[in-house]
């Protein structure tokens, strides 16, 4: 039997990979018990520096789907496709692609999490919808899938349980910000979610989770390599977070402009991402023809949402909350153009306002969030009012007005605005990214 | 007030050095429970990679002492005087040390510890002398001090509590070979037992817990600044431990060498580290001209000892545990000159022989031992046994004989035997050994 503390030294003094048989022993020995937290947080803590390489990777990522129920989708006619975003300020991606790529033929089993932080979560979004339920067990999400082609649910505690519990513990542990740590937490619980297909959308830049994009090209590169070695057919985007995507941050306010995207007036940055990952979900689905800019046109991918929401006991026709105090703000400092609106500073702010939390206990405010009036490219006039606040509390202005203090900039030149888009991984990539992460 | 989580983002990402304050919330936050252990555990993995530097660490060994109560020895009217050793085989040291040099006009309060592995405890040594208590209190210790100017006793649950748990999470995180953590509990021990004057025995080669010289003197220069920046004069001598020390490794086996040294019939490496160790103690006790040997020689040394051991509880001239079972073993596999008879192995196999323990709870078995029955250096024929090994069971033979397989080396030449001290550290040489350790 291996000995916990020599496993630990072996990873601490980088001696040689650990070999699957004793990844294998550490995961049944953790959550059976007998390595402590504290045990494991030293090796986490070792992980950090030292990193995973392919191997060991690929072994600890299948220990935590092991450690639970893998769910057997293969009743499902259609070709499985999911989607994962490691999050990002007015990222409503999923609750647009999830119904437009069913309305492509695809099949679409999205669990998603809740939002932390500055970072929105796509359950908290639906729940905004006045009877939406996202704690669909699994045999009611089979159902649900083979009905309406779309289902957007919370991950159940069957789903990779040592996932949960490590990533609780890295959580308090500082050992979050690991490649190799942070892809087989994600992969593991996509893989158990029982998809064929996944596309992970990867943001990069200040409002992003990973700032770098050396970084972010990187995780991606890994997650991509898991994915496809547990036989899961994987790509990666990468996309730019400097700035919010689209024009609505918070809850309710999001699961707005999400409509009126699958109705056909998103805005451009937000139509750029999500067309760009369903073009990439429905190839891995073996439906590379199909457009779904055409399901928008008509109509197809709305009649998709309403037909989710509805089979997920909400009201697609329900009044959203609305905030019962409204406040434009933020006047710009000099007419030019906007060439900076910080993601990270407006997420904070509508976390501030009520929309996010602070620990997982936290309920949100559906109505907070905040609407921004300008985009960075638009010429804007000094003293104009760029954003819009949304809260049901006054006392929260200042907090959110402090956060977004540094948020913009102004200048005389217009600003080349990017794509959203700036990296693939795809299958042929993931070669070059067998390398230890870090 | 400070987050633990942000601090171990800090020293894991060496962005700069913890303050006093940090260092200072972190031991009571710990303390009070309010940081668990997974999260120390995460910290102390971070600072095996990133090291505390000399402010930093000099914060952290003063936080261990002052978790706990600071012996007041003012009272004694002798200077006081201490010496620590990092642990070796055979290393009976401290035994002849303390009747020593209280033999020549200093006190000295030593506070001990117990063996664990391949290296034995002074405090399990002196225990198989019927009788000797190592428990005294510390009106107990102050009063056997005042009288016959030598105890060694265990170091109370009241003396740097912080560091008993810290050493003790140490010790299943795999974070016990660092540096800075090996300095700051040793050192942080040493002055709250009280003594005014310090010197270290850093043992290096392979039966030492640090093998490498170079690191040796690493920790031995770390350990001496932060004596002298805590007020207590300290000195460090880098010692050989790549042999035992002697030619008795076990508890009743080492007392009986160390009271033939005491009566000037000790080896010659042993006394050569004794009187060394002797000679920097009583310098630092302001006793520069104070004559060790001249003490062996007559007499009163050997009287101190008499006195320290009846002054504890013991009786000097009672027999001392033989084993039931002694068997004359590892032949010398051809004639020639014993170059090599490695510590780690006889260590490990008089470990298995019942001189050791493997847990804390575990006893042990006082006289179980080795006995040399040849030094590196001297001239053996080929069958000729080396060793003596002394066991109350026929069945542990098997398992030290093991240990000792690889244990000789015999040659054709001379070995050049070389000093048994190698290096010193004085208080001139610190400065250059305010650096980061790691």
């Amino acid at each position: 039997m291996p000995d916990v503390v020599s496993l630990i030294r072996v990873k601490r003094d980088n001696e040689r990979a650990l070999t699957d048989a004793e990844i294998g022993w550490l995961f049944r020995a953790y959550l059976a018990g007998e390595i402590a937290d504290e045990q494991m947080a030293a090796l986490l803590m070792a992980i950090y520096f030292n990193g995973l390489d392919g191997p060991e990777l690929r072994a600890w990522t299948g220990e935590m789907i092991a450690s639970g129920e893998r769910l057997d989708l293969s009743a499902i006619a259609r070709p499985t496709v999911d989607k994962h975003s490691t999050g990002g300020v007015g990222d409503k991606v999923s609750l647009i692609l999830a119904p437009l790529v069913a309305s492509c033929g695809a099949a679409v089993p999205m669990l998603s999490g809740r939002g932390l932080g500055h970072t929105g979560g796509t359950l908290d979004k639906l729940e905004s919808i006045p009877g939406f339920r996202v704690d669909l067990g699994s045999s009611q999400l089979r159902e649900a899938l083979a009905k309406v082609h779309a289902v957007i649910v919370a991950a159940g505690p069957g789903l990779a349980p040592a996932d949960r519990r490590l990533y609780a513990l890295r959580d308090v542990t500082g050992t979050v910000e690991s490649i190799p740590l942070i892809a087989s937490s994600i992969v593991s619980k996509k893989i158990a979610e029982g998809t064929s297909a996944l596309v992970l959308d990867v943001k990069t830049g200040s409002g992003a989770f990973m700032p770098d994009p050396a970084r972010a090209t990187r995780l991606a590169a890994t997650m991509v390599a898991l994915g496809i070695e547990h036989g899961v057919r994987t790509r990666a985007l990468i996309t730019r977070m400097d700035t919010p995507l689209g024009r609505a941050v918070g809850n309710a306010l999001e699961v707005e402009e999400a409509v009126a995207a699958l109705q056909g007036d998103g805005p451009a940055d937000l139509m750029e991402v999500t067309l760009a990952l369903a073009r990439e979900m429905l190839d891995l689905a073996g439906l590379p023809d199909a457009d779904p800019q055409a399901a928008i046109a008509s109509g197809r991918a709305y009649h998709a949402w309403r037909e989710m929401v509805r089979a997920q006991g909400g009201d697609p026709d329900a009044p959203l909350p609305t905030a019962s105090e409204v406040l434009a703000a933020l006047p710009a400092p000099r007419t030019g153009y906007l060439t900076r609106l910080d993601a990270l500073c407006v997420g904070v702010a509508a976390w501030r306002l009520g929309a996010g939390r602070a620990r997982k206990e936290d309920s949100v405010d559906y109505a907070a969030g905040i609407r921004l009036l300008a985009k960075p490219g638009d010429y804007v006039q000094e003293g104009q009012p760029l954003v819009e606040l949304h809260a049901e509390r006054h006392g929260r202005w200042a907090d959110a007005m402090e956060a977004l203090g540094e948020a913009v900039t102004v200048s005389s030149e217009p600003p080349t605005v990017a794509a959203a888009v700036i990296g693939r991984v795809g299958e042929r990539d993931v070669e070059r990214s067998r390398e230890p992460g870090s």
